[in-house]
């Protein structure tokens, strides 16, 4: 009974994911998902990602999915892009954001004022990746202080990304982090997932990321 | 429609949970929720307090869940106590460990084999802290490296809990760690909570949680 339910909410979902991908395509930009568990840095990541992709000429927005608090777009404040924030707990706690709120938060943008938007997911690496937002591509990180075991523990968002990022490797030796075993468990779970290294800190990985998000964003637009 | 629908599993699961409780209370053991984001050390953590249970004198079990794979119970094997595993993604790919597989999992355990049962909760700070699992108390778990404001952005599982636990204490001058800011967040958000830093790497804080846990267990049964 409870598990109809749970088909029937996704598979509503899914119909109105392919509305956003409908209205991205209308409005002529490219719309990606950033996962990751909490506090695996994607916010910071981002902070150093957008000044790299306005610089290649991109226009950048970001979705900002946060379960309470405001805090992730008053740090993306000072990069002077729009965002538009979805606080998921005011919609009844939830753990991820669903193609229809993504639909409500693209109104938030004006329109032609942005030719990459960029959805920062919710910090879960569970519900996210069973609910389909409607984006072109997916991009999963894992930092190397969450342990090597983590894309076989959870699979499904490493199964349906376009890109993989080993975020704080900066961070590995500290945390005795094998970044071989890291890697070649997320290859188990996907084999054809390209995976980079990067670190927010000492900068590495974030100019060859830049190029990337570029490649996912023609690719999405047909460019 | 949709808000409807969730809240009506979550009336029965209250319900349920409420059965877990008599269950616990027939049977003579306490039942407490571990939650943590994947990757904060939650079987690390399990692998070297199980041990100062059992030197107190209590006989613990462990429920193990995870959205795939056996690993964590295969990691608490050696420990010789008993476990039963729970595979949510054999559920529909649930992102928590609702009441009623509680109670099939305690079904695993032979009468009086067990008086503190410890569930490992899925790694995941948002759902499981919607769901009850009829546990008698909540511990919540948040390492250093995810960040100091993780209290503030994933409240639930910090307002419900009976303890925090802050995990990988010996990372934090390496992760560039606030330890009292991320205190500091974790009482704005519940004053009355115990914090407690552990590190399973350099031991501390071990003993103190046995302590604290033994406390719960002994509190739960009314002792």
């Amino acid at each position: 009974m409870e598990i109809r339910v749970v088909r029937d909410v996704l598979e509503k979902n899914r119909r109105v994911a392919w509305k956003v991908r409908e209205r991205c395509r209308r409005d002529r930009h490219s719309l990606l998902n950033l996962m990751s568990a909490p506090g695996s840095g994607k916010t910071s990541l981002l902070e150093k990602l957008i000044p790299l992709l306005v610089a290649r000429g991109l226009r950048p927005a970001v979705i900002e999915g946060d379960v309470e608090t405001t805090n992730d777009s008053e740090r993306l404040a000072p990069l002077g892009i729009p965002v538009a924030h979805v606080c998921t707990g005011r919609l009844g706690g939830a753990c991820h954001i669903p193609a229809n709120v993504i639909l409500a938060a693209l109104d938030e943008f004006r329109p032609g004022e942005a030719d990459c938007v960029i959805i920062e997911n919710v910090g879960n690496l569970v519900c996210p990746a069973e609910v389909d937002t409607g984006a072109d591509a997916d991009l999963v990180m894992v930092s190397v202080t969450e342990g090597e075991d983590k894309p076989l523990k959870y699979p499904m968002a490493f199964r349906r990304a376009a890109l993989a990022l080993v975020s704080k490797a900066d961070l590995a030796a500290a945390a005795g982090c094998d970044l071989g075993l890291l890697e070649a468990n997320i290859r188990a779970v996907n084999p054809d997932l390209p995976v980079l290294r990067v670190s927010v800190r000492d900068g590495s990985g974030l100019e060859d990321l830049a190029g990337r998000v570029e490649a996912l964003h023609r690719r999405a637009l047909g460019a």
